[in-house]
């Protein structure tokens, strides 16, 4: 496209000082043996890279999904473009044939929040696992089609996490056979559900279930919201968009109210629990444990991407810090020219770290999905056994520790919860790095970070979900107390801290990974049993313990992540993937994030004697710098494998070929159209735009 | 204004649920005794909350003033409304005659940057602090008047902080008496110059004086950068706006590059140096610690300021709060009815402790004014005794205990970098600690946040600061050890370790308040000590020990927090300003937020022997939670005494009456101009939008 605004001759021969860019990245790359490609094999399969290559493709070649003017267009523009691209990738998936695994590749390159969003993932799976033979018929199909596009109504405003307390209702009328959907208060009114505020004909609503006067809890309805030629709303609804966000602003968030809208007795999803037309009678559903299955899965997912959402920050920021330069090293010999950022210390306790978090949460979230699949399959085995399900979900008590369910439920509440503040936390830190630069949105970190903030909040706040956590921990140490044999890890390590705490600890953290581990489990077990202390034998109130059971929570989730990214570096395929130099970086990083992490909750590691003051100041002072210095010439080559095109990261800063100012400048000078604009700048003057008299200062006093 | 779209009469009817915001607000209110008009006396001064309401009604009663559009506009609505409303402010100024301190109030409480912002601050102060009187007669007279609308040119696309690596040239020609202004490379471009983008015609620029091809460092220069008439570029001129950051789009940062443009001999701002025009003979400057003087000043104003930046997101998450309510506590009889978000430990942990650290940081802020103040009074009072200041500036050396100065500019580097970073991550604390409504614009949040970024990488980034201060208390250390005096507070406690380091410390930190500062003090002298042990017997790279020196300048700079709000609540004044009641209660707050940061920081307290593990121990589970559960009562009559105008705020969580679901609402379906458009959903169809068959589908193709 045109340039908003000419750059003139005499500035197009500038070029950049110094050192270029793209020599420095090539220096980088140049003096580190790290097998990028073999890596990236490693993490993503080579199936997975030829996909993203093949998919990469076919959206550059459309002009709808050009991304030049995304920073600079108002909301509403936005919008506009993001519903015709989200048509086009409708359009495209139908003629490539494209499977669900292809479009999530496409939506991850295309990288923002899609109006067709909701209707492809949470209404879409509803129907599907809660809609009746009848109601496939009658809705699925459609919906598949696009005739019937829809949104999962659950949250309502002032309702968010808890279910129960959701105020709108569906009345149960035997006289026609129909359900009145009704929101009895403004705080009834549904709140932020994607896809409803412009896009969506249909809704799936979670509303409270009314018969004969008696409530029965919340229960999915599907109502259309709009008319399917005009697309306005129908009578007594009211609906829109609820207004603009820190991010996610490509996304249609909306509201929705009823009043007293009647819908047939179709509408309620009833493949679990229906209403018999006839008698009013209600049938209870046949397994809960499956609808709160979709929550797991959600909250895996969210584990599974943490890693890679962050190392977006990192290898902008890592690959910005190799071509930044500032300052000289006070003890340098030669003081004129300046040093790479990424050189200094408080620089690499920032981004080495994470990088190497990165990492570590990738085979976490890995580990997190083959236990979510395990499970699964368990369930289909286990089909008609109720009785686990519905005790996992139950009140404070001892549970058997085979329970895999309660076990999948426990992980992905700690995980999620601190596989996604780790990630938001880190985008932030990386934005900071980057210096002034980083602030501006061409860094392509900011409007990233933003678009992902609502992760620590959705599908369960992040403090919240702890007590999930420290729930089954505590159950699972009076089972481990009452002598039952442990039949998981959780349990295992429970009882291996009772048996040996009489003893201590000795862990030989600097010197073996496996003690590493180990220390982590140990620390996780000693604030199980502090925190079951005062639960149970000094019976402490629940809400005066929450603060403890988050840190619970944190400990042992940490103590997850280092075990998953311990036992992926260990499996017996790694050494016919990786060469050795490399293998030796990653158990090289694996030490970084352990150590880092131990050294930054270095208290609890005290108090549970899991190590000692000399090991922590060691860490700290010797092992963590050390390892910082070796891991320092492969930063470039590590983020490089991470594979993430320069159309995906849309950034300035994180070029893959570190033309950073050029680019920087480019989007400045060239496509900025407040650059079009020509003001008058003095306050007595009645003009604000000296080209277009109608803007007048006046009209706006 | 009239609503964008309607709201239907049924929905006109309907009220949240449940107890109503207003009735919990007043209940909170109702049931303590805080007095909170005479803590926002003690805070603000009677004149100060006179001035503000004075100034709010003023702006009120402006409709260009009205932000209920704020939200919602595009960049360039925003900036050109940010225009319209910086005219008008400096309109009323004249008008109202008002004071500096008056522009600062009506600037806190329209709460955007505006584009006159960098004249009125850097511009001005530069020409009046850096010309001499000839040039306050051309230049200064004119920028005064609003003729010349200036901004302050020194940051360039490739150098940040380090001002010696600025590369634009002003080359002095003895043959025609001029300056060329040059931009030799594309990195030379000055970027990130506030109000330079489309709004200033002059620009103060840093350049390289070279005079007769020899360098003589960066110096200021006055350069007309557009026409005052049309307010076009000048030939040979590239200038515009940046583009979209973050946040500050109401301000138009831009870039700026040269092509050997030519200014006349007085263009060279004169005060301190300038080059004699008829034997083209440099002369230095007579004080160089004047300079860093401004950059002093604008850290201290940072400082200063943190704490209210803070208490706007606090007062806003501690009502919604209130407010909001969620599940029921797991222990309570009552299983139906929800409790107040507020009640929870896990919210009371972030929000209460963060309401402590709003005073903690405001009589911080309030120390660190005083000592600059001092510190001006002090410099002119020895006006010409250059050599302490310079040697303040100098090489790592000793230095004698009584330089004001250089314990002027590491208090002030250090509790830049805390009191900034404290308050923009505490703000996003307070937005996630909102829920899912903390992510929506209407939460007034997200947008200061945003705003508010930029403090922790400008005016010296929060790590590269710390440099300064352990710089500073390592000379203090050096002198301590050779047995000079102390002769001020650092150079105090350092010797106080000293001495009694072998005895080891004792602190009752459960106890005593004043044991509780001696304990920050301890730890803060310890790491001294051991960052001198490593820097000069061990002789360790200053590189391998930045992250030391950032912790310690974070614990030095805590102690100093500290202090000062015990020394606030200590004072002779203080008695006879608060009511016993109150003052008890801001007692309580010290000691949050002592014993919360002290038990965060936990590790360095041990490794110091400052306290025990039992002591630790005690803090958390005991102390800080008893603590909560005191300070819980009033938190709504202690936010309120930060007497933020609910105009100010914007938000509808914060609102003071507590009517936040209807304000949402109203916003949500009134104002949002996304809900004027209907689309065509359907990924087949050939039109974007229903009504305007203009935007069609195939235009973006």
């Amino acid at each position: 496209m045109a340039p908003i605004t000419p750059t003139p001759e005499w500035v197009k021969k500038l070029k950049p000082s110094g050192p270029q860019g793209s020599e420095l990245l090539a220096q980088e790359r140049a003096k580190s043996k790290v097998d990028t490609e073999g890596l990236s094999r490693f993490l993503f399969t080579q199936t997975g890279l030829d996909r993203k290559r093949k998919i990469l493709n076919i959206l550059k070649s459309e002009k709808v999904f050009d991304k030049s003017q995304n920073y600079f267009a108002s909301r509403v523009d936005r919008f506009e473009t993001a519903l015709a691209r989200a048509k086009k990738l409708r359009q495209i998936a139908v003629h490539h044939n494209w499977t669900q695994e292809d479009k999530i590749v496409a939506n991850d390159l295309i990288s923002e929040p899609g109006p067709y969003g909701l209707h492809e993932s949470m209404f879409l799976i509803t129907l599907r696992d809660q809609g009746s033979p009848e109601q496939h018929e009658l809705f699925l199909k459609k919906a598949q089609a696009y005739e019937y596009i829809g949104c999962y109504a659950q949250t309502e405003l002032g309702h968010g996490s808890n279910v129960r307390g959701l105020e709108t209702t569906a009345t149960w009328n035997p006289e026609d056979k129909t359900f009145i959907i009704h929101s009895p208060t403004l705080t009834a009114s549904k709140w932020w559900i994607g896809s409803l505020g412009r896009t969506a004909n249909h809704a799936v609503v979670m509303a409270q279930l009314v018969i004969g006067g008696k409530p029965y809890g919340p229960h999915p309805f599907m109502v259309q919201i709009r008319d399917l030629k005009t697309h306005k709303p129908l009578d007594n609804i009211h609906v829109g968009d609820l207004g603009p966000k820190a991010g996610y602003n490509t996304m249609d968030n909306g509201f929705l109210l009823f009043n007293k809208v009647k819908v047939p007795h179709v509408s309620m999803l009833a493949r679990f629990s229906r209403v018999d037309p006839e008698t009013s009678r209600y049938s209870r559903p046949a397994n809960p444990s499956l609808i709160y299955g979709t929550l797991t899965w959600v909250r895996s997912t969210i584990v599974m991407q943490a890693g890679g959402v962050l190392a977006r920050g990192v290898t902008i920021a890592t690959r910005y810090a190799a071509v930044r330069r500032q300052f000289q090293d006070r003890d340098a010999q030669d003081q004129r020219s300046e040093t790479q950022v990424l050189n200094y210390t408080t620089v690499q306790i920032r981004l080495l770290t994470l990088l190497a978090t990165t990492f570590a949460l990738h085979f976490t979230g890995r580990g997190m999905m083959q236990l979510y699949e395990a499970s699964q399959k368990k369930m289909a085995g286990d089909a008609g056994k109720v009785g686990d399900a519905k005790r996992g979900a139950g009140p404070e008590e001892t549970h058997s520790g085979s329970d895999l369910l309660a076990d999948l439920h426990a992980t992905s509440c700690g995980l999620k919860s601190l596989a996604s503040s780790t990630a938001v936390d880190g985008l932030e830190v990386c934005r900071r790095a980057c210096g002034g630069h980083g602030y501006s949105s061409f860094a392509g970190i900011a409007s990233w970070y933003l678009d992902y903030l609502p992760t620590a909040t959705w599908e369960g706040d992040n403090y919240m979900l702890t007590q999930q956590v420290a729930r089954y921990l505590l159950k699972s140490a009076r089972s481990v107390l009452k002598g039952v044999e442990p039949t998981n890890d959780t349990t295992h390590i429970l009882k291996n801290f009772l048996t040996k705490s009489d003893m201590g600890a000795a862990f030989d953290i600097l010197g073996k990974d496996e003690d590493l581990v180990e220390a982590f489990a140990w620390r996780s077990a000693f604030l199980t049993f502090e925190a079951l202390k005062h639960r149970d034998e000094q019976k402490k109130s629940w809400n005066s313990l929450l603060v403890d059971f988050y840190r619970l929570s944190r400990a042992h989730s940490q103590y997850m992540v280092v075990k998953n990214f311990y036992e992926a570096l260990n499996a017996s395929d790694v050494t016919s993937s990786l060469d050795p130099e490399t293998l030796t970086l990653m158990h090289k990083l694996f030490r970084l994030y352990a150590l880092h992490t131990l050294e930054s909750e270095a208290s609890e590691f005290y108090t549970s004697s899991a190590v000692t003051v000399r090991q922590i100041m060691l860490a700290r002072t010797s092992a963590v710098m050390k390892l910082l210095e070796e891991i320092r010439p492969h930063a470039v080559r590590l983020v490089d494998a991470w594979d993430f095109p320069d159309w995906q990261l849309d950034s300035s800063l994180g070029r893959h070929d570190g033309k950073v100012y050029e680019d920087m400048f480019y989007r400045a000078s060239e496509l900025n159209p407040l650059n079009a604009i020509t003001v008058d700048p003095y306050p007595n003057s009645d003009v604000l735009f000296k080209e277009d008299k109608s803007r007048d200062f006046k009209s706006k006093l």
